[in-house]
């Protein structure tokens, strides 16, 4: 009403409140710049408070940005397989909110077991974007430590025994990830192959294991896959924790690789501010202020990172140079996540995420051992059929450690039966064993009853009568996210089944003979009845979906197509480390089986593996024609190509995992008998066959010269070998490099 | 190394996941389409249930976006003096984090005390970075609620009792605010005057005082600021609460206006899930979940707008018209903040802001009266000053309700008196008397020590002591944020000051005639000791730089321009409302005074206040020349221009606010003696003049026509009054409209 009145004397103008300088935006903030440009503009308005500030954590899960510039602060989530639940501020309890249920995917052992690197894509973008949608900028994953160990109570967060492997799968995955303006922050780097004096045990291996094993999946992730970040691992290398270590950082990561991104410490990873300082972290995170308080009113003042390092600058003991370089990393990172206006807004929780994950889960299934093709249950023969084991009924996505979720539901292996069968087939029910009490660091609880008042005898009893009358037996047991069992911060006690899995097992067998083991787990365990159990599934922890997944692949209505990615040997000392008594170590670990790690160990020693690498089985057949290579004779700067056939020759449709192995006929260095270097997915009707092909050059033959600190290809003869796994040789071919 | 080796079979595609689907944006993704595409399209892709979810708060602060589409979260703040710290999921506790230290701006009775537009501007464009950069997509605020009464608690957080000057001051804000993506919420919508009964009192008020006072400001804020958020308000109107009421909301919010954005309910403010349906609300927050769950897990399934509503639909009860109505308010919302990937990246806590809110703060201060120019403190000719008062030392930042701020720091008025002084000055301080415990429903506690052991006599002898030696005596008291002092919630009992002030300061005034009263408070307070003091200052609740800005003025740094925007009556009753017995009211309040609020009451009525509407010393002085008007009359269609001379004719630069009102000599209903129609601050050197000119039109000589519901400008004689208060009318000039 009375907008027409108007008032025309100028008024003072307020243009040193920037009122009038709003068009001007500076060149931080201008996303027409390179990023390196608009790095060194920000930097160069930044006190040493705000960079200092910048490097160190303010919170359980957040570091600040620059308030006064406008940067935002990064939040960084757990990782690697959900969006963790929100804590509170300065303690790992949870803090209570009701919009953080995430989808749960599979545990990465079980993505890497699909050998399908379009999955890890779908895999990196759809958590990705969960974690876009609760602006989290850093998703503290993927885990690429190689399985060295069964024991190691973390393998269920990795991709298995191979570095080509994971060096293959990890880069859809990050650049899934990233696809979200969400950076993936590869961990742990490096060696961090056991969770037994993570925190204090110095590793020693040589230069060729660390090269050609423990180190290719990071230099992949890094020159492949673009990540934006990386973890340093607990433990120590060269005598150096690796969260700040010149060797691994300063001279591999950053001289050898080029990379560019930010090195996070690892959550109370930093010991030691003028290492910290000098070998190549940017960011320090939970060290332990929890509820301590070291003596100011900010606990977070005191990491080594905060106070002690602006105190050495005040006294002139250390310089700013390799502060302003960590601080330009990080802003690296805020141009190319929560700057990034262009970044796509995420979602979370959705079904599309949900079946992304079943859809992982189907593929990444294992049918490790199907005699009298037992699997999948004939529904219009069966009647009853007996579900034993713990792992029926429990949550498998709380619990384990930092990759404990909330998550927005879970089928449980029993829930996802009932509700496939229906009314196809009666289903019982008997617990059979009580595992551990669930409890972790977080203080999260699996939601099992845990209060079974039944005697162990009671129990059994129960389940041997269940499984008597029925027409197919399936005990879901295996491990669980317990202490000693797949749990971070503890390694196994053996390779057995704990809770009396194995004599129950055993007895089970004897009642019913149609019986299938479903091993839900992240690691090997040793199955000493192999011989009186048809079927053996690998279940991993699933996720969301888990009982879903399974109750597709044991009903038939999906087709399994996994395969291991890590050797189940008979026997603890049918591994390397173990064999040679390596392994939890003491203040040390001698990783003296150098680059004889899984299937590699198994090779060379001639040892039958209860399973080997890349075993896997369908409910079709495959037959391999012969491998031939397109050329018999190869120079430095060449390519060859193999070809095989492969076709179903069952009556339903399947796919296949083909593998090429690579072995080097002689050598001036012990080389393993081959290794993985090609593999390749292919999805068949009955009756269908193609043509699988594999092009390499010289890298595939290459092997890492500790002498000359280079990768050689030495002339000579090679063989491509074919297989459907790693004991599984269908056809080779011979070549050589000239 | 390994990247050579390449794998050329065609694989498996995942279309059905959307991996091959990712260039095709959805309408409502693309920030090409205009906005009403892209909400009709995100509303068709939505379900009930994704609807319902998104019109009710899921925390505190927060509701949900949509998940599944990638719609972020809304998440509101107080507002409307600075950001409110982060409190738990679902309680008001604090949640303890770190990162959320605000800068405290000055109260808003102090903004429009500058009678600066352009201040006013900069104060939403501060306030909107930070909230932006904490990611709050909506702030709650600005309040616009017009002073009735001297005893409304919440008075502080407003702009005074006039219409226009409201109007003016809103609309910069607002736009300050949006400029960086984040929606001001304006409130509380509508007649929302008193906290007494503010839940359950039904305001009878005639449509006169309703168009012509109550909601200008609103209606600017609407349709001159293009505010995307209202809060409804607590109290009712005909009956019908006014966060869901039909008159208000629909008829004329809607209709009339044609608001399109977002009505937010007041925390609590929802009672009735028909009438929120129907009524014109969107967004229900803060009903009474608060620990209790009332039946379900989840507390918030039972709000008005959930459970409730979703039901209804099922049943058939209600239609979903509506509810597509609130979501589409509600997208249109996250299209202009959360997912207007251009919004700016705020800053925060800075030093900028703090300056900001420091300029705001000294601008605001009003001097009030300053016989024998007592004020500013000599500091040549003085040696001690005398500080004494609580106020002197309390933080006013804290309490007072949901505008309760955790600052990243406050200047209390001793601190900033003693910084300023320095050794120029002794400064000796008495606390003289003690307030109330500070205490609020937030639970925060003020930072002054309330272990006061000493006795009320003990007080004012120590006071006495101190001011007797002392060269000048600084009084600083007034209200605080206790209950019934000026404090959301509560009303305060009387217009005197509380806890044995008034006796002190007469007393002090005996011993010491130098004596300054800084009156620290939101409100108008009595004076009864006035021809005692020489000195006194209107303070208010100035935020970060409260010291700063008050000693700032004091010294004589800053030159006073400040005017008060309501009415100081030197008893109660000579205020309308009371005067008429119609305060607080009991079920119902009944505003008889009408049109007639503040200086329209005095005018009316012929009372002097003790200090009138518009007034406001200054260090120099002004000499006005005579109004004079570019035509004698004017025809419906015509703008009139009225210029006038000022002249500083004092020694120092310095700001003054010259005001237009117009009178209506004559009307065919009631009019009151003069309105505010026009002011301009202008700001002149010693010895400058400056011609100051205001155009207006018809709207400027309207009164509501209740009985045509219309705005009527009727022909006849009006006069265009030049003032420097509403009590200080330096010439006039006569008009008529055809």
């Amino acid at each position: 009403m009375f907008k027409n009145v108007k008032t025309i004397v100028v008024l003072v103008l307020l243009s040193s409140f920037g009122l009038n300088a709003q068009n001007k935006v500076p060149v931080y903030l201008d996303d027409k710049k390179p990023i390196d440009e608009r790095v060194e503009d920000a930097l160069k308005r930044m006190t040493t408070d705000e960079k200092i500030a910048m490097i160190h954590a303010q919170s359980k899960f957040s570091s600040p940005g620059v308030k006064r510039l406008g940067i935002p602060e990064n939040w960084m989530t757990d990782g690697p397989h959900g969006i963790r639940t929100e804590v509170k501020w300065d303690e790992w309890d949870q803090a209570g909110w009701t919009n953080d249920s995430c989808i749960a995917f599979p545990a990465l052992t079980a993505l890497s077991a699909t050998w399908n690197k379009e999955l890890a894509s779908l895999y990196g973008k759809s958590i990705g974007e969960e974690a876009r949608y609760r602006n989290k900028n850093v998703l503290l994953g993927p885990g690429v430590n190689i399985y060295r160990s069964p024991l190691n109570g973390r393998n269920f967060e990795y991709m298995g025994e191979d570095p080509f492997l994971t060096s293959k799968m990890v880069v859809p995955y990050i650049k899934g990830v990233q696809s979200n303006g969400v950076a993936a922050c590869v961990k742990h780097f490096a060696l961090n192959n056991q969770e037994t004096n993570r925190n204090t045990v110095n590793v020693v291996v040589d230069d060729r294991a660390l090269y050609e094993i423990y180190l290719p999946a990071f230099k992949a992730a890094v020159q492949d896959g673009d990540a934006w970040a990386i973890m340093g691992s607990y433990n120590k290398y060269k005598g150096q924790q690796c969260c700040h270590n010149e060797f691994l950082l300063n001279d591999i990561l950053r001289k050898e690789w080029g990379f560019k991104g930010v090195v996070v410490s690892d959550w109370g990873g930093v010991h030691d501010t003028k290492q910290a300082i000098y070998n190549g972290l940017d960011m320090e995170f939970g060290s332990w202020t929890n509820g301590l308080s070291w003596g100011t009113s900010n606990a977070y003042d005191n990491y080594y990172l905060a106070k002690p390092y602006s105190e050495m600058i005040k006294k002139g003991e250390v310089g700013t140079k390799e502060l302003d370089e960590k601080v330009r990393r990080i802003l690296r990172l805020a141009f190319l996540t929560t700057m990034d206006k262009n970044r796509p807004f995420g979602s979370f929780g959705t079904q599309e995420h949900a079946d992304a994950g079943r859809k992982i889960a189907e593929e990444g299934i294992v049918l490790l051992q199907n005699n009298n093709n037992i699997l999948p249950i004939n529904l219009s023969k069966t009647k009853k059929i007996a579900v034993i084991g713990e792992n029926a009924i429990k949550m498998m996505t709380v619990g384990g450690g930092s990759s404990s979720l909330k998550a927005r539901y879970e089928i449980t292996p029993l829930e996802g039966l009932k509700k496939k069968i229906g009314n196809q087939a009666e289903i019982v029910y008997a617990r059979g064993y009580v595992g551990d009490p669930t409890s972790n660091y977080n203080g999260v609880v699996a939601k099992v009853s845990l209060e079974e008042k039944r005697s162990p005898a009671e129990l059994t009893a129960e389940a041997l009568k269940v499984a008597k009358d029925a027409d197919i037996v399936l005990f879901i047991g295996g491990l669980n996210k317990s202490p000693n069992q797949d749990d971070e911060g503890h390694d196994r006690k053996g390779l057995e089944l704990s809770y009396g899995q194995n004599e129950l097992i055993s007895q089970l067998a004897k009642v019913n003979k149609n019986i299938v083991f479903i091993n839900i787990s992240g690691n090997a365990v040793s199955m000493p009845w192999i011989k009186e159990v048809p079927g053996v599934v690998q279940g991993w922890f699933l996720g969301t979906e888990a009982g879903n997944a399974l109750a597709n692949v044991l009903v038939g209505d999906v087709n399994p197509s996994g395969k291991l990615t890590f050797t189940f040997p008979v026997k603890l000392t049918d591994n390397g480390a173990h064999a040679l008594g390596q392994f939890p170590g003491g203040d040390e670990v001698v990783y003296n089986e150098g680059i004889f790690v899984g299937y590699r160990w198994a090779d060379k020693q001639k040892i039958k593996p209860l399973f080997p690498f890349g075993h896997g089985l369908s409910y079709t057949t495959f037959a391999y024609g012969k491998v031939t290579a397109d050329k018999k004779q190869i120079s430095a700067g060449d390519k060859i190509t193999f070809s095989v056939t492969v076709k179903n020759t069952g009556s339903r449709e399947g796919s296949e995992t083909v593998q090429l192995y690579i072995s080097d006929l002689k050598s001036s260095l012990p080389r393993p008998v081959k290794e993985l270097k090609g593999f390749e997915k292919v999805s068949l009707k009955a009756g269908e066959e193609k043509t699988v092909t594999f092009t390499v050059d010289k890298t595939a033959l290459s092997f890492f010269d500790d002498k000359k600190h280079d990768w050689v290809a030495e002339p000579g003869a090679f063989e491509a070998l074919i297989g459907a796994s790693s004991a599984d040789i269908k056809s080779k071919v011979g070549f050589s490099l000239q």
